[in-house]
């Protein structure tokens, strides 16, 4: 079922609510992949509701970024969502989100959102926390569920969350890679032939700085030079970032102690990849 | 009773909300005075559990502002409170609040938080839409009650409310004044004997503006001269603005068309204080 008006969600969610229904709540950009399907098939089995919303959201897109081409599918994604377990897909217009334009926002200040991809983003985690915040106050569920691909994301959100004293439970499930290691991405399908197969290059360079570690290198400059030399080794890949910081913190660390987030960031052509991996002792 | 512990508070309401009843909620600075208990007496006769808030929210408050030396008496706010049928206090300390200090926002941005008092005190809204924000994140209420002597603050959290897509229902009510016509205050505690009797001349220059109105004057420029005029009677007073602007949408107009509010913000010593009136044909 696929519902585009907050006024018709709201209604439908009241009664689920009335009736002793718990929600659980999987926002999306759409053209979902196996990626969103693991949180789905994660929702459906903790909460009675599962409702998926499907909203490119502008504001979290840089004026050169890629909005517009971003790709829409919302046939595929009803199928794939229902298939999931997903109740109902809320798809509403950019209008019926932003019906005044875009004046009211909620920010995480601090390093926590200019390191990594807040650095070559510097408005997106801003439109992320705005558009999140809009979408708990419209679903009102129990839990939330988030990837772990969006590592930084998934920190600001609960940095959010604690710091306004939402009273929503986030959950962050585990990335959700290709068979050849690729982290699924609804913008893997911008790729070329020839820039697919050398994406792979992201996920090896991790599990080399990953293996490096448990074999006792722990010292960040090294981790951080041999990923960056992996990923060199691809001819069409252009590092945005490689970084390593202590993790669910995010804070800087010049030795891997306890946990730490290993990211990178990496063109191929127009195109903007992410990956990251946990290193920890 | 007064809860101090946002766990406990979530404990008791949540029990209510499960029975059925509904929530009102009132956020207040405490040192509560008639405004305040019109507030709750509002509440009451609206929902079955009424909320209300005692903090002194530091944020906002400006550097040089009065955020230490504001008033407090929550055995006094307790007492005023219940008798106006409040059935519990929140009165949390600001660690309960922030306990990780302060980096995470709730901003209304544009001219709506710029002009008025958005101009002697930049960071006042945004301090203000922050904590309610949270306040509403922990009540959860579906109603909650403003006073319009804050007309400004009301307009900027209706906007707030709106874009954010808040589940919550404001009230704004009316002004409660002294017999002499003052509006009522915490802040009218600063003002010394002289300063107090001249203080009744932002009552009487807004009424002067509005029966001048009424016999036909409805230019913005000479209603603002006239207020200035007659509040400039008072030796004591010193102008921070007199303002009149389109109502609720807050935006500039040179003659008064529907409704207007006229609103100023005068100086005591020390002492700010604030008043408006409705213009409307």
């Amino acid at each position: 079922m696929i519902i585009t008006t907050v006024k018709e969600l709201r209604e439908y969610l009241d009664l689920q609510r009335r009736s002793g229904k718990t929600i659980g709540f999987v926002p999306t950009m759409g053209f979902l992949h196996e990626g969103h399907l693991s949180l789905i098939r994660r929702a459906k089995a903790e909460n009675d509701i599962v409702v998926v919303s499907d909203f490119v959201n502008p504001t979290q897109f840089g004026p050169n970024e890629d909005f517009e081409s971003y790709p829409r599918d919302i046939r595929r994604d009803e199928e794939l969502a229902t298939g999931a377990g997903a109740d109902l897909i809320f798809y509403p217009s950019v209008e019926e989100i932003y019906p005044r334009g875009s004046s009211t926002f909620v920010e995480v200040t601090g390093d926590i959102t200019r390191i990594l991809c807040g650095a070559s983003r510097p408005t997106h985690f801003k439109g992320v926390t705005t558009v999140v915040t809009i979408l708990f106050n419209i679903v009102q569920p129990q839990k939330a569920y988030f990837g772990q691909k969006d590592a930084q994301q998934a920190a600001v959100l609960m940095k959010m969350v604690a710091d306004l004293h939402m009273n929503i439970e986030l959950v962050v499930c585990p990335i959700v890679r290709e068979p050849d290691g690729l982290a699924m991405s609804s913008r893997n399908t911008y790729l070329s032939p020839e820039e697919r197969a050398q994406a792979i290059i992201l996920n090896r360079a991790l599990l080399e700085a990953k293996a490096a570690f448990e074999t006792g290198e722990d010292d960040v400059e090294q981790l951080t030079r041999l990923i960056t030399g992996k990923i060199s080794e691809a001819p069409l890949a252009s590092i945005d970032y490689v970084s390593i910081y202590a993790y669910p913190s995010l804070e800087p660390t010049e030795t891997v102690k306890g946990k730490a987030l290993a990211a990178v960031a990496v063109r191929f052509g127009k195109t903007r990849l992410i990956d990251n991996i946990i290193l920890e002792k």
